[in-house]
């Protein structure tokens, strides 16, 4: 591995970003063990200041990391995971990620542009999954394939007379309505849109 | 603002994530000063601990980094400012953030899933104003919008029949030429694509 610049105490900051939905799941701190650790099992360790030790990302919660990539910025004294997070858990207070709150300490409830695809496929998937009542994405999953299909030629047609009028306010609604069906059929049929996600990014040159 | 930890020299860690991409585009030091007058000012300060004094970013290179948003993690000890990136790139070495080689140091292209979107349209974009010849993007272009939102509605045909026969090849295949043909045209209207995904943002519950 390259040569990293560890600070006085031995340690690099490295912010555990989330490979799917972009999220900063979290910022930790390892030693040259721990990013050692790190490569060799494919999971994140990290460096506990306070307890002075070597510690693995989930091991006693289940909150594993799986990290795909492992980054290095231009001073080589920060570092990037890459993960995988699983439970969809990071922080030990049980939220998705520890930057929860604003710099006025209020709940950062926004979700931001880059992880919304995902973060509402999530979302999709669990109304599903939990069967929810009054959900008008359970409900039209109840309908049947052919009625969520229809329903995203639908927003597909709508979308593109959008885009021919040139309204943006239009485009933008109609194209949100599309890509919501796109998320509800994409989950019937098992895939992922991260999955349709990496597919561009293999053709990105 | 909250009472922040600041470590043993005055200093929190930030992590300056893009708003759009969702790519980290730094990692530097604050103290207070320099989050009150990130604050103050919506641009991003931060504090050079090899000059001891706090800079603007950008404020000689114009890559200024315009705040939407500062997040504090659990314990109180680093923040995020959430940023737009003004001309695109935020590393003095010119790249478009930091964190540009793994730790192999090898050169990290990757383009990752929650940043592709926007970094394709970017793409899309500079093909149209350089007018690049061979690019698929500029003939298409060229050939006026009609066709462009011909191909568009061409691949959500494509992109249903796949859902319907379920192959998830198929699926991600056509899907992705759907996105893409989506991008075009939205860039064609002048809509970029973080405007589509914040008005999904805003629906999301």
């Amino acid at each position: 591995m390259m040569n990293l610049k560890f600070d006085q105490n031995g340690l690099i900051p490295v912010i555990a970003q989330d490979y799917r939905t972009g999220e900063v799941r979290m910022f930790a701190w390892a030693n040259e063990e721990a990013v050692k650790k790190t490569l060799e099992t494919g999971y994140a360790h990290y460096y506990s200041r306070s307890r002075g030790s070597i510690w693995k990302k989930g091991e006693t919660s289940g909150e594993l990391q799986r990290v795909v990539e492992v980054r290095v910025d231009c001073d080589e004294d920060a570092l990037i995971y890459m993960v995988y997070q699983e439970k969809d858990v990071a922080c030990h207070t049980g939220e998705r990620n520890c930057f929860f709150r604003d710099i006025w300490g209020e709940k950062a409830n926004k979700v931001l542009p880059f992880e919304v695809l995902q973060r509402l496929q999530d979302v999709i998937k669990s109304r599903i999954e939990e069967k929810k009542e009054g959900s008008y994405t359970y409900s039209l999953f109840l309908q049947g394939e052919d009625r969520v299909l229809q329903k995203f030629g639908e927003e597909a047609v709508e979308s593109l007379i959008a885009l021919k009028n040139g309204d943006p306010e239009s485009i933008k609604a109609e194209l949100s309505d599309m890509l919501y069906h796109m998320l509800l059929a994409l989950t019937i049929r098992g895939v992922d849109i991260s999955q349709v996600l990496e597919e561009l990014c293999s053709r990105f040159k």
